[in-house]
């Protein structure tokens, strides 16, 4: 229900939001989420189109959000790589409906309604922390902390040029 | 996010169960939710294996649900044509969370358990009628009265017998 590509995506948002705005390379994204670098490349090309990431070239290069944690949702990401298309008239184009839908389409869109308000009320700094709970994608957090160097060579940099 | 299979396979139970038991021809099936012939009979075959449908031969043969509308929910159709799997784990392996989630795959499980809990309180008898609002399939409807001995017709059973 929640697709791999959806999944994919907010597994990059927030690990691009654990840089606090230090540039991540595609390579260290691929690194801490797991998603194939062939298939985060799309992923990010559509992020940076979607407007959620600016892609930094350079010596010390890579993507950063265009927007604070607090104010970026899961439903704005869901919206740029998969929308949520609410139920507005009937699919089967009943005419006698008109703008009514009939009970199997209202619970259908009752569904759909509440994970838009679970999306649109969750922001992406809720996703970096919250207390009592352990840290998304930490293994990676470990490695950040480990190699601080290793981010800003230029070997590893030359991967957001691509 | 609702699949065409499971809004598919919505429309198929709904025009079955609008049928208050009389058998109901694929061909009919597909007349009414506009599902296209080959699509509904693969869809069907999975119905009946998932046990939610019979498929009743002979004259006056065609499908029938298993149930009584009122003992059969959105959850059970879905379970059978593409469950839903909640997050029970961390989907990276990240050993160090244990069986804990983190707050992003925490959310998303949230918002499965949302929709698990409308699915599963939503049975068929809920679909099929509701006061103050539209029957689904409602031209279907109409047909049904009005074609009554067309439905009982042996060249429209033929269709059941593929």
């Amino acid at each position: 229900m929640i697709s791999q590509t959806v999944e994919y995506a907010l597994r990059a948002i927030v690990t691009i939001g654990q840089h606090n705005g230090q540039p991540c390379t595609a390579r260290r994204i691929s690194e801490i989420t797991k998603v194939p670098a062939a298939y985060l490349s799309k992923l990010m090309q559509g992020l940076v189109r979607g407007g959620l990431v600016n892609s930094q070239r350079g010596l010390h290069g890579g993507f950063v959000l265009t927007k604070e944690p607090r104010d970026l949702t899961i439903w704005d990401i869901v919206d740029v790589v998969e929308p949520i298309k609410r139920i507005e008239k009937c699919p089967l184009d009943i005419e006698s409906h008109g703008g009514t839908l009939c009970p199997l389409h209202r619970r259908l869109d009752t569904a759909l309604e509440k994970i838009e308000s679970i999306f649109r009320q969750t922001t992406v700094a809720d996703l970096l922390s919250q207390p009592g709970s352990v840290t998304p994608l930490c293994e990676a957090q470990k490695a950040i902390t480990l190699d601080m160097s290793r981010v800003q060579s230029p070997s590893e940099n030359e991967s957001t040029k691509k």
